[in-house]
């Protein structure tokens, strides 16, 4: 086709204009109203393009590929019924504000109104989860399109975005040269009143608390609340769902503030001012009769120092000047941390395991649930390292986040820990693993049950369970051989019942180039 | 709690009233804003709960329970994360017409506005997929909530319902008797006049066509169409991807009209009356440059017997009579169909063999895709049996159907003829087959490719396809092992790699109780 040679198509301009916005990467999972774009990627070079089995793994991975990158990457999904399967997860990178690019194949606008079976009202489906929703009308403005796309989806703090684009609109020819890729707006600076403002409450009240969440949580952040905490010598919170924290090493920690709500409500108890940076006041996760839905006191004064939006570990660094903090707070050396050993394995052991033999610039995932605390209490004292959370509660998002962290940070050790209930949701992520060879360490924490629901159902005042509650809580009969869907999608594993076997694992598993996967059955 | 055997909760008398409309099975993957209704279900019995390990199990289970129990099941989902999951199969639910009742859990009412991690907006998810959708407001509205619900899924052809249960509504005392249930709605009759002039149509007409969808494809409806065929012998066409075909034994059989819409338009080309019978005229299922999106002839003048909410089989009766046609038809005896045998194992192949050996009165779930196409032309020639088709496009149904179809049909073998590639979008359906020891057999067809893109490409002039089309269009590197996987899963499985180790797994799986899977190397 020789006219194709000289008049691009409309997918050929988009890719050209990502590639040049400075796309890399697109976590694919195409159908036929997306063709025309994946043979685009083939005629227009610069993007990598990852195959996921499942759309939840894609979005989940260019949500994780955001948090490392600091980029996004473009998710390739397949009309409504393909993008609905990466709502879940487009759900948690919204929570993360993650920027992720969606770009959706539709029916040619021309047939639309035919109603054809894959026909759905993506607008409807795409808005809970976007910040940004356009349908694309002519192949011309493809380019433009995607470049909007991706510019509102770093603004800070970033967003999903998500362009749906009719196949009549990648196939047709597209003229016009691609506008210029527009300059990446910056966070904006927190203004000096609102600093002075934060810095005059904090010293003047008997109990302020700072809390911490989104960018103040990066090295910048945590040093200069360590500063302010140095200069106050009052509590400071971390969200406790956070995106992406910097942890380890010689990093300051602050507690996150506690999930149930009742103690969330106790650690904050007393407080008078509540100053935020970086996340908005922090509110139950769920409704419990009884505890307010905001977890800090309704007496104290709220006062944002740092929308998520604003270039928050530059506020925290004006407010700890303000404050007069020393310039630079030296942590305490930490005692280093003891391997376990032994017969008895549980959560607790595996999560010291993890901390003692996580290697320097390890990126954890950490979607563990019940079973993560035990890592969590040690992951101050273990190397240096980067965590990513469960921003949304969506779950399923453990494994596509350690692919997408992989793919980002090829230099770096994934180590993935996962309860097994939410790492059924999205199991096909680990084939993709496999294929792009991601130096990923999967630990599965088998307790074989939804733990959450039995402390939940106690907590509803539920405490013998009916045999329904009972059964839709417990995910034995028949266990889960994890070992075995690890090598269905060709990633090796172990099992291990006791604390030797599971460090024995734990060590082959960190120095196996490529995925493997370790069940810890606890 | 003594004041709750005296004051039932809104979740216990959503229950009771559901059982009271004669519901009698859910599919469930709850959350904690579900767990009032899951301790519900064990204190009013009459459910029976069914455990999926993702809501695309759940949601397509109720599809096939629907589809064969002709009775909407429930499904209880979390929050707007966990139905979106489940929003895939609910779209070919919805194009399959088939009667099914969501339930969602959502935040109290009085936790919405603080935007907690699991808050979104579930209205806007929900209404691309259901044609009923309400947000619950009281506990004591709860019972004839459940009943309005349960009512638009039956109102005639069926829809999906949505009901979005606060959690506070659910736990919250519901002093008032629920209402009763409502009378089920019937399918509406077809007046004489339409049926003459159908009639009259057909007859005056030099060359009609009668295309039949919906209830026409059940064992009435056919048997009338054999009849007008018989008297008018002009062709008759049944959609191409229906919900539930009746097929095999002595039943008459219509040919499918043809996927790719231009071999579609010529099948009907030449028609001038196109009369319709559940279901509206057939459109090309993707936009293809110079084919119209409507396959028949743009001069056949259209005529709708009857519409899928019609009683269409009655229709058909009608009109048969109203042709003078005989009785009934015998149909020809058919050819036995020989088992295949030897090294040689490809799709035909194995097609062959599933129809050869189909036991009376199977359930065929068909996501065979590309690979199922053996099986569909020998279909007439096996068993009496039902088939369950993909009628959205939506892929991933197929094993959650085959758990549907084997919970409204304890008694009858499920057969699953699953593509390899859809089958990965929701394989957490393999665990829920062991745990309900469902009796159902797995044929994968293992090609290891997105086939049907392969082709695509090749008809959009993409004849040699880039390392990038290439590699997302394949399933190797690794190869999945399903056999693996089911294992993984509590299903055991064995791998064909010739047609006689095909026959011999069938066999056993077919005379195994409970699931099990064979994967056939193509």
């Amino acid at each position: 086709m020789p006219e194709e040679a000289f008049t691009p198509s409309g997918a050929q301009r988009l890719v050209e204009a990502a590639v040049g916005a400075g796309v890399e990467v697109c976590f694919a999972n195409p159908g036929t109203t997306e063709l025309p774009l994946v043979d685009a990627l083939d005629r227009v070079p610069g993007v990598r393009a990852v195959l996921g089995l499942f759309e939840g793994v894609c979005t989940g991975a260019a949500d994780g590929y955001a948090r490392v990158a600091g980029e996004p990457a473009l998710t390739l999904l397949h009309l409504g019924p393909g993008f609905a399967n990466g709502i879940a997860n487009l759900h948690n990178a919204r929570r993360a504000r993650s920027p992720v690019v969606n770009l959706i194949g539709d029916h040619a606008t021309w047939h639309l109104a035919a109603d054809a079976p894959l026909t759905s009202d993506i607008v409807s489906l795409a808005s809970p989860v976007s910040g940004f929703v356009r349908t694309c009308g002519t192949a011309d403005g493809l380019a433009g399109d995607v470049l909007a796309a991706l510019a509102a989806s770093v603004d800070p703090p970033g967003q999903v975005a998500t362009l749906i684009v009719p196949a009549d609109c990648q196939w047709d020819p597209a003229p016009s040269q691609p506008p210029p890729a527009p300059r990446r707006p910056r966070a904006a600076p927190v203004d000096e009143e609102t600093v002075a403002s934060a810095a005059k409450a904090m010293r003047t009240a008997s109990s302020p608390v700072l809390y911490l969440g989104g960018a103040a949580l990066g090295e910048r952040g945590l040093s200069a609340a360590a500063r302010i905490q140095a200069a106050t010598r009052r509590p400071v919170f971390a969200e406790t769902f956070a995106a992406k924290v910097e942890r380890g090493g010689a990093l300051p920690w602050f507690q996150s503030l506690p999930y149930f709500p009742e103690r969330a409500v106790e650690a904050l108890a007393g407080a008078d001012v509540f100053v935020t940076a970086g996340a908005p006041p922090p509110v139950s996760f769920f409704a419990v009769p009884g505890v307010p839905s905001t977890l800090s006191p309704p007496t104290a004064s709220h006062l944002a120092l740092a929308d998520p939006g604003n270039d928050v570990a530059a506020a925290l660094e004006a407010l700890a000047d303000a404050l007069g903090a020393p310039e630079r707070v030296v942590q305490d050396p930490r005692p280093a941390l003891e391997l376990p050993s032994g017969p008895d394995l549980n959560a607790d052991v595996a999560g010291l395991a993890v901390a003692a033999l996580l290697p320097e610039g390890a990126i954890v995932v950490d979607e563990g649930a019940t079973s993560g605390l035990g890592y969590t209490v040690r992951s101050p004292f273990a190397a240096r390292h980067t965590t990513l959370g469960l921003t949304g509660g969506a779950i399923g998002i453990g494994l596509p986040l350690a692919v997408g962290a992989a793919v980002a940070a090829p230099d770096r050790r994934v180590v993935a820990l996962q309860a097994d209930g939410s790492g059924m949701y999205t199991i096909q992520a680990l084939w993709t693993m496999a294929r792009e060879a991601l130096d990923v360490t999967v630990v599965v924490f088998a307790n074989r049950r939804y733990a959450i629901l039995g402390l939940e159902l106690i907590r509803a005042g539920i405490d013998r369970p009916g045999p329904i509650a009972t059964a839709l809580t417990d995910l034995s009969r028949p266990d889960l051989d994890w070992v075995s869907l690890a090598a269905g999608m060709g990633v090796p594993g172990w099992r291990a019942t006791t604390a030797d076997q599971f460090v024995d694992h734990l060590r082959r598993s960190l120095s196996t180039e490529g995925p493997s996967l370790i069940e810890a059955v606890i």
